[in-house]
Parts: C-alpha cells; structure tokens; sequence
C-alpha cells in the first residue's frame, strides 16, 4: 500500500472524531494517569486492520505502545487479545473508537472473505474484491480480502482495464471497444471485458480480449461459457453470487469469482478494549 | 454538516479510484460522445446519499447535470429512478463506481435505520446512532441515520460528554468522574455517564449525572432501571439490541435506544447506473 | 485541543515567515555555530502559549531543545525568564519570530482574562469568552482563557446550541425558535437563546430554554433578570462590558459573564529571546 | 498577496467555527427562508478587510450576495452601512461570526495604523509594520496597515534581509555580519541592519548597510543619529514607540518608524451584521 | 490524466513563484488595465502542455480568457501564435512565468520525442518513456511524450510490474522472481522482467514472463534476442538508446524502444508571450 | 529553502511513483530482507540534490540509513560513489527510482552552471539563473545552481522587483513604471528594470532604477552600455547567451549573466544505484 494514503484516512477519522478534543476525557482523566489495556474480540473472527488500528494509536500519541499479539489472517476465537496496550490513560481513551472502528470493520470484512474461500476450497478458482468499497477504504479494504484468503482485482480505474456495459454501448460493440483498447493500451496491461450472453463472450475472444466477465450468467450458462471458452481467455464470473451458491458457481470451471458483498456488506465483528489496570505514575 | 467535509471524503474516494486516470475511458469512449443516463434502485430501500452522488459528478466534470427524482428519507421500490444525468459519457463512466459506492452505503443505512424505527413505533423512543462508524464517513453516515428516521447521538468527542467504563477505571469512581464532569464541562452540554447495574445508576443520579447510559441490561433489568429513576435523569439503553429485540428493549421505557449496527453492519442496497442513450454530439 | 489543528496554525505561521527560505541567517550565520538562549517576560503578565511556542522550534528544527521554566496560567514578573533553548543558532534565528508572535498573543489573552477574572473575585459567577477570536487561533486562545482563570464558552457552531437575534428574526420569534430546537437538538446538549429585555426572557423559559443570555441589558436591569428568573435557568450576561463595569455585573447575581474583548482585543504582552552564548561547536 | 494565501486562513477560520455544522442554524432556521442583511459600523473607524469577509460568505455559500459598499481604507463613521447582504438566511448566519471577526480585527489594524500616521503628519517619514503579527493573518494585517496610510516593512525573512542583534552576536560583529551579506545576497536586495548605539551605526555604514535600524533609541540619540549619517544610510527608528511619542520620533528625522503594536496590539473595532428582512421564499 | 493531479502541481508551481505576491506588478499595473496578448513559438516545435497552460491562468484568474490556437501534437514554426489571451493586464503578467514553463518544457518532451518517433519510422515499433521523470510533473510528461507520437510505458510502481536487476539480486534468480511475480500479480496485469544477456532471456522465457526489457543490448546481441526469442514474448530494448542509434536498433525487430532521455534530457522550446495591446478598461 | 517546500515536491513524487503501492517489489522480495546499495556516478559531473535524494529514502522508510560520501558542489568522476544506503531492501528498490531522479535532474543543473562558471572564470562577473525553472523544483533547481558556482537571482514574484517588457507596455513608458516602484516598493529593495536598447537604458538611470537587465543585446552593444553607464547602476546581460558565447559577453564589462538554460535545459546526468550486497536478516 502506499506511504501515504494509510495515513490519509486515519487522519480523516480522527479529526472527525476528536474534533478540537475529546472533552470527557479532558474532564474525568489526569494527565498524569497511565493505564494499560487489552484488544479482545468478542466473536470468533479473521483478523484484518491491526497496522490500522496501531498507526491510529501512534498518530494519537507516539508515546503510547502497541504490542500486537496477532497478525493478519490469523484466525481468533470469542475471548482471544489481539493486542496489549500500555501508555497515557488518556491517549488510549481518545483513540479507543477510531481504532476499534478500523478493526471491526477490517476483520469483518476478512471474515467474511474466509467463508466465501473456504466455501469454494476443492476448486481451483480465486475470489476477488470489486470496486465496491466504502469510500476512503479500499486500500485497507483490499489488505483485508488479502488476509481472508482472497485475492484482489485491480485496485481501480487507472490500473486495469475492463470495458463494461456503458462503455460498450458508448463505444458501439464489444468487438469496438475490445479492438480500441488492445491497440492503446499500454504494454504491461491485460484488457477484461463485460459479456451477458455467449455471443457476446464469442465476440470478446475474437476481438482479442484477455480475460472476459461473465456478468450475472447463472451456473448452466457459465458451464456452457468454460466449455465454448476452451481456455483460450481467463473467465471471470460475477453477479449475484452469495454464500449459497458460490460453490455451484466454483464448480463450473471459471477461473475467477469477483463479489461486491466482500467489501460492500460485511457486517463489523465485535473487539473491544478494556482496561487492565489504570494508576498514577 | 460542514461546508467541507463531504468534499474530503468525496475526493479521497475519487483519488483512491481514478489514481492518474480513467484507462478504460480513456481508451474506449470518444471525448465527443455524450450520454443520458440514469440510477436505479434494484431493490426496497430509504434513500441516502444522493447530495453525495451529485458531488461526485459534479467534481469529476461539473458540466455533467444531475437531476435528482428523490430526496433524503424517500422510500424506493425496486425499479424507481433515483436520478437522470446527462453530459460526457466519459465522465459519467469516470464519476459512476464512487457515486455509487456512496449511495448504495448511505442508502444501506437509511434503510436499516428504517426497519429499527419501525420496529419501536408505538413507543416513545428515540433510535439512535453511536460512534461506530465507518472511518471518514461519519458525518454521511449520520445523515443517512436521520434519513431513515432515527435521531443522532454526540457527533464526537469533542460535542457531548459521555464517560465510559475506561474513564471510570482511571478516574476512581462514577462519582469522581460525574462530580469532575459538571464542574469542568462548558455550561452549553450536558453530562452523560454508563452504568452497567442499578447500584450505578444511583451513584451516577446522586452525582448530578444529567444522563445515564444502561449498558447492557436485559429487559427486565432495564424495566426496573426507568421505574427506580422516576425520570430523574434521560435513560439511554446500548448493547446487544437488534431488530429482533429492540421492541422489548423500547417497550421498558427508556428514552433512548443506541445501536451500533445501524452504522457498522448494514449491508449495502443494490442501486445501479444504466445508460439510456449514447450518442456523438 | 485536537491532536491537529495546533499544527495547522503553526505551519501557516511559519510558511507565511519563513516562505523560501531565512535569507539573513543563511548569510550571516554558520550552519556549525550553536547558540543558547533565554526567553524573558519584559513585563508582568500571565504565561500562556509555551507549547506552541515549543512546537514552533520543534517543527523548524527537532534538535533544538527548548526547556520550559513555567506552565500556562502562571504569574511572570518583568525580567522572569519564561525558557531556555539551545542548538543551532541558525535554527533558533529562523523560529524566534513566530514563537515569540504565539507567546505574547496568548500571554496577551491570558493577562486580561485574569484581571477580569480577579475583578468578580468575591462573586460566584464564571468569566466566559466567545466566538469573537482570532481567525484560526481559536483553540490556542480558549486555552489562554483558561490559563488566566476563565472558562470556555462552546467552541463553535457544531458543539452548542445559542439562538441569536438573527435567528429568531429568521424562524419568527423566541418560542418558535426555542421550541424547535428543544425539539430536535440531540439529547446531550442544553438549548440557549440570546432576549434584550425581560418579556424575551419568561418568553425564553416558558418555551423551555435551559440557558439565557441577556443581551447588552445594564446592571438594574440584570438584576430584575435574576430576580424575576428565581434560578428557573442559567442567566449569563453579554454586551458591553469591561473592566470599569464587570463588577458591577457580577453583583448582579447573573451566572456567567461573557467578554469578547478576551479575545478580540487583548494586547500583546512583551517578551523577548536572547542569545546567552553563541559559539562554534 | 498571494492567489492562495487568503483562502488558507479563511478556510482554518471557517473550519474552527463551524467544524461538522451549525446545529443552532439548522434546527431553527428553514433551509427555504431567504434574508436581506447589512454589516454596520458601530464607532469610527478605517475600513480594511471588506474582501476577506465577502469570501467568507462565497466559500460558505456562492449563491449569498455580498455587495461591498465601502473599500479598504475608507473612513467610516459610527452607524454607517460598509456591506448588504442578501440570500439564504442560514447561510449568511453560518459564515456570519467568521466574516465578522475578520472585519473586526483588520479595521482595527487600519484605524490604528491611521492614527500613527496622522500623528507624524507634517514630516517625511513612513510608518511601517514589523513581523510582530498574529499567526495566519500576515498577509491581511499587512494589507490593512497599507488601508490605514502605512507601508509595509518586508513580508518575511525570505523577502528581505535585516540582521539583527542575535545574528549578529552569532556572526561575531556588525562588520562580520554586513559583509558577508553583501557578498552572499542577491543582487536585487539591501543589506539592513539593527544597531544600538552610535558607534554601531558608524560600524554598520563602513560596512556597506544599506539601511540601519535604530534600536530602542531616544529622541536625543535618533537626532544624533540622523545628524552624523548625513543620508549615507536609510535610517528605521524601532521599539517603544507609540502615540504619545510618535510624533517626537518623527520630527529627529529619521526616515522610516517601525511599529509592532500596529499589529500585535491593535483593538478590534466593533461591527455588527444585522437582518433586515427575513422571509420565505 | 487524474481530475486532480495537474492542479496539484500547477498549484506548486504558483505557489513557489508568486509567494505572497507579484511586487513588480502590484506597484507598475493598475488594476482596471486590460490586456491582449499573444503566446508564440520561437522555434519549430511540437506542440504540448497548452491545457496546464490554460488551467495556469484559470486559476491566477477565472475571468482571463485563454483561446488555444493549436491542440497537443500539432507541429507549429517559428513565429506561430499558438494561443491568445485577453483580460487582466495584472493576472496575465502574474501568470505568464509558470504557464510558460509548462509550455517551454513539455513542448520540449513532445519535440525530443518526435524525432526518435520520426527516426524509427519504416519500423513495426513503439517509443515509449521510462519513470525518469521529472518530479511532480510525470502525468504531464507521459502526456507530452504521446503528443509527441510516442506511448506510454506504465505509469509507475503501481500499475505495473518490471522486475529488475536489483529485484532479482533480492529475490535470488530470475526463475524465483518471476515465479513469485507470475504466482501472486492481479490477473489484470503481464509481467516484465529485465535480463541483460540471452541466457537471462532464455531463463525468463522459461519462468513465465510475458514480456522481456534487454538492457543495454547492443544491435547485434538485440538482434539475436529477436531471433531465439521468435514472438514467445514482447521485447523491450533499453539502454543507451539516442537519436544516432535508435534506426538501428529499431531495425533489430524489437517491439519497443524505451529512452529515459524523452522525459529527463528534453532541452526546452522557446516561446514566449507578448502584449498585443494595453489599455485603461 | 524552506522547512517545508522541500517535502511537499517529495511527497508528490513519491505519491506519483508509488501511488498505491510499489506491485513489483511486494511480489519478489521477501519483507525480511536487507540490502546494501551504491549510488554511483556513471559520468563526470557536479553533485547536487543528495539532500532530497536521503530524504525521499527517509520519507518510505525512516529505518533505511543514507550515508552521503560526498556534498554539493563536489565533482565526481565516472564510477565515483556518492552515497551507500542499508536496510529493508523492499524500501530501498521503492525509493529508488524518485531518488535518483533528484540526483540526475539536479547535478545535472549543477554541472552545467560550472561550465558557465568557468568560462567566464578571468572576470568579474555572477552567472545567475532566471525564473525559467521547472516547475515544483525551483528551490532545489536554485540550491543546484548555487553547488555549480553560480548565484541566485529572485526566488520569485514576491522578493524582487523586475520590470519587464510587458510591465513597460501595461505602465505606459519606462520612467513611469520605474518611478511608481521607487515610490511604492518596501524599502528592503532593490528596483531593477529591463531595456532593449541604449535610450532605454538611459531613460531607466534617469528614472531612479536601481538595476537594469539588458535584454538580447549582442557585446558590441553591451559594450557601449557598460561604457555610458559609468557604475550608475548595476548591470545584468540577458538572452541568447550559452556556453559558446558567454566569454565575450563576460568580457564586455557587465556585473551579472542570467541563463535561463541553467535550469530549463540542463540535460540529466547518469548516476545509477547497485545493490551490493541482498540477504535474510
């Protein structure tokens, strides 16, 4: 990930939490008071946004050490500590929330990511990440599809090409915009195209397409897309896959399964973080 | 919400997925063809996000028109057109994915935050969120909770004072930590406190709490908490409630109900952007 | 004060001194002489503003040490050395400017708070400042405030709620205004309204305010205020008042004097650096 | 000044007073209600930051009209009208506070400033600021000394050269110090330099200054200062100088007074911004 | 080209010359002067970087209208106006150093690589850029190179993947880091690794790569890559390469040509920009 | 240079080489793994720019340690070292790339001032560089000129007064531009003006200028200027003048020589970095 863009939005949701400063903690806590504390996770889980929730932390106060017991994709049971903490009362206080909020997030995400691979474990396909992300997270995001088990697809507009439908109906056909891309493209790069039907992944591979993205194609229809293919282009399914049928979708050959709920709707694991001991120093 | 905020969160999002640039567009799609498009609901939903939405747009290419057919807090069926724009297909293929990501985030909310409202409607409860939000999208996000009909908790830290358990350990007591509060505490706020049992609650009344936080009560817990305060002081319950106790929980009488899932864990609705004519121009 | 916004003042303080570069040091002073120095109050005044002034020499330079001999709301007699600094003597040059700009402001600030605050002594109410600071040094000068004895009124527009003239011109009167807010404010914060005379004021506590603030009213008239109010809410009285008259209103039993003079126009107090040795190293 | 500069300071300004939003605006003005508002002066004064504050309501609101009445360096008597504002009512009161303080504090510089300057009237002498100014507000302090009838003294230390005692205790001796700047700058700059007594003056011109500052220097000594220089020098007079005894240290001939409390020291005047009608729209 | 990176770099531009202000014209131009004025080309060049030019006086001034004449990579003569311009005699003259360095240097890219795309013309081949970019200014250089008649090679780390010399001492072989590379990369992208010999060419082939950078390869050895190589994978010539023997090695029947020189040696075109016409508006 | 320009042009090029993160390195090596590395000469050159150069390391990696073996100014031979680096590997092949290209861009600026600089080396005259710089790089690009020998003119628009052609244009003649800057400009500086022919030059020294930049004039000519000047102003040479002819400019007797080429057409010097030494740590 880059030096840079971490930091980015830590510092976002610190200054939207902390504001001008935390005012109860100003109030209730000596300066002076040192406390030391544990991250615990309150539900079995995958761990993802530990760096995250270290750097928000150190950003914070960078007197405050964070001692990770864990690190990403590890698996931890109800009751586990994922991390000791010992430092400024105060400082654990004020970046409590931003912290556990990285986490939670994070890990729910990597958690849900370990049941879609784990799902689809006898065959040879990868799970990949959308675009589907919240906004300001995907680079966090992605790491945690990474610490599930998944892999990612590109991490945006500017680092992958794949024509979709609007692109294509702008350009006027697949054949079109397959052609354009592969003359301008630079030379590092594969080009992906979107086709809903068998004509349309027909088209795709004649027009010298890479890989193909069989859109919202149900299981018989993407049986029918790996026979036809022969293994000439790499065949990516995406669409309405879930939980349920992502092994039925696993089984028909394709090589690659991309799903938008990775990032986009897994629900946040429950970590907390409780004080140990807290004392005058 | 502030008059710049929105604008951090909109360009992170745009950097983190335009990078140095479009390539699929911008191998693909004339910079003369035009388009008309428009946002979908494909499923039930409140609607959020859409101010957001249009931002996004109009940063990527402020001569894109965005013509919103729904406000905040509108119910959507499935099918409904949400907005129409038109301008430079290019942009609007560059500006889509982020838009999208906001609204299909901010109306997941909304529409979860809706279902919790419903659930508690005979009562004279308020819902309400936390600070378990997404990182840099809190302001958004609590706009979306409003959007669905619940009501807002503090922003931050630094806009409402609410001692915690951790404060409590490194203060000594609920009593030297409610006492320090309301001596220190700008005369604009109030002082909030969290108890975990009714011993708590009493301590935190005698001190001059203003409100007290139950934290994790069961119903039965909770019923006798309202019926020993008398309405001496707001009571808020947290911890553990869900769509399918919140009804119990706001039948004890309590005034407040806090949910951290209405932020951290509603999945997204599924909205998409569907071109209805591309032309040269 | 937020782990950020000290920065964002000193940064802009010394790129706008600095800009490209401290020709005249560059040009007189060897990059290998070290200096020491001293930071001495040239008058009798009320420390405030050390920090940042210790923040500005770390920000041009982290070697230089810079050991405080005093904490904010101290007492400093003419000739008290309020600092001592040593490293490079280039480096020291470069910062002294903006240091000293941040300490005899906020000295400024915390030397007249303290006379007002010393001139109710006998008198149990609260000297407050107001939004009428500096354009970005509010937090720093809230904080000289406090140093000279007074209290913070809220920090903003975001962090309280005060219902001024203007409003209640724009939602048609006190009780609109007022009820409003009581309404939809959320439930850790009190709701305030700004009245001129005694009619606004039952009008205020009929409608439910929790604190009132008598606009530019004189003393007999405060003192009706308090009288008619029976401790119903929190008074605080505004406009016009100064060092010849704050008596005179605090005798008047009202809760909390606000003074934008704290602020707006506290004059600076004189403190200067000194170079004690400077030699080659 | 600079394209960028006012935009930072406004922008810190507008971001500390209304951080996530103006709740007491929100709650209690419709978004729907349009004003027509003026900003009045309140006592005599000389008009300067008229701009800063018309680009606080557009950063605010583009849509409020801000239409100037007066420009920098006007005199403007108690009561008279310097600005009309019309558009959103909520917006005008959002930007209001800030806008305001802006306008406080520069007039306040510029009526200072007109002072000094109509004390030494009948002479040939420039009244200038220094680099005592308040963190941020450089560049408007400075333009609203020029609003008074001032001049400017250089911006900073990348604009100018200007050694002073430190440098020169660092440098080893006026003649030490003068030289090698006279070597080292850039063609297009003078040499200036701070001496204490006559002796130094007499060092410094030897050297080749430029310009020697005067420091701290009585009306006797100044005279005897101008007598021996014989115009070989430009000659700055600086420190404890104020109106009581500008016009002394004006009359010994000198060719420049430099005056920190310009600056540091100068009392906001009072301006108020007041709704004239309000109504739906 | 992203929507934000080009302002970020003209903005930087700015800043460092325009600082606080532009003194030479503050004291020489009156405001209310309008000017016309022309920018043209001193020598015959290849037209690139008119749109940061643009955008340079945009943001000096909204309302100085700027009428390109020309588009990138047209070929203009000495003495061809390439732009007019009208409005502020004051903002052109702020403006016009920076957007003529934008100008002078990346008409200078596009020229430079005109002639290496000229000298290579009876070749299949492409003449691509490396990252030995100028800092800050690689978005507008690759764009300069196209103008120019070339292609892009990959942006920079992030959107490629180039294994080299010191990539593989880390990893241990060729055969590992590509292995590694081929085993972990998004399936969006090829993967390239640079060899200097043809047993290193042989390696690569073997381990998967789908393109080869021969480093500093002289045309013999080129030419019997070419041949061993017989289109397994996409060739890439580096090293060495200049306008004597770029035909040469073109000939070998390599696909690409990379020459760092395009972007970090380009001498800048001259051209400059007069006033047409002066006058009181 | 300022405490802060140096990072941001940096931090941009980083932020435009990494972007989201360095794939090639993240794929092949190992994160346990340390190097050794060189920075070598591979040409005969003047060093400049090692200072960005270890902070760019710095910036990816603060753990990686830089030991510089030479400083600017310094020439270095073909094979020379300039530098050697250890540490993390992966941070070291990050950093490379933008590291460098400080280096090359900027001892190639410093190589080619010091052949200006000794050709002119019998007489008395500066070799100064202009504003024709390349963007984002001035402060670095003018610190390289000062290691080739030569010196700085103004930095930019804020701190020096010159009054081009186009200023002559808008102000209506020479004496009227040049004595509205006598009379405005702070007193710190110097007023220099630029003339094409001898009556120009005359009508400047009868106006006050303080300099005057003769533009395009061949020796003949700047001969005969210098001659009537007689030491009543400074003198600068200016245009068309590069290593062939800039004896005999030298020769005619003028204080100053700006080249524009210095910095906007300095062509990059070969410096590569080796590995030395990879291994597990």
């Amino acid at each position: 990930m880059s030096y840079k863009h971490l930091n980015d939005i830590i510092r976002l949701a610190l200054v939207e939490d902390i504001g001008v400063g935390d005012l109860t903690t100003a109030l209730t806590v000596d300066h002076a008071t040192s406390a030391q504390a544990e991250i615990v996770a309150k539900e079995d889980l995958v761990v993802a946004g530990l760096q995250a929730a270290q750097q928000t932390f150190e950003l914070v106060d960078p007197a405050v050490i964070f001692k990770p017991l864990a690190v990403n994709s590890d698996r931890a049971a109800s009751g586990d500590t994922l991390a000791r903490l010992s430092g400024s009362a105060a400082s654990i206080l004020t970046a409590e929330r931003v912290a556990l909020n990285f986490l939670m997030n994070l890990s729910g995400v990597a958690t849900l990511t370990a049941r879609f691979v784990s799902a689809v474990k006898p065959h040879q396909v990868r799970i990949v990440d959308t675009r589907k992300t919240t906004p300001g997270m995907r680079a966090l995001e992605k790491e945690a599809v990474r610490a599930g088990g998944g892999d990612n697809h590109r991490f945006g507009l500017f680092d992958g090409i794949l024509i979709k439908d609007n692109h294509i109906v702008a350009a006027g056909s697949i054949t079109s915009a397959v052609t354009r891309a592969k003359k301008g493209a630079p030379h590092t790069l594969k080009v992906e195209v979107e086709v809903g039907d068998l004509p349309g992944l027909e088209e795709a591979i004649a027009a010298g397409a890479d890989i193909v993205l069989l859109d919202n194609m149900n299981p018989d229809l993407l049986t029918r897309a790996v026979k036809v293919t022969q293994g000439r282009v790499v065949l990516e399914a995406s669409g309405g896959i879930n939980l349920t049928n992502v092994a039925q979708v696993a089984a028909t050959g394709v090589d690659i399964i991309s799903i938008g709920a990775l990032t986009h709707s897994a629900p946040a694991v429950d970590i907390s973080l409780d004080f140990t001991m807290g004392q005058k120093c």
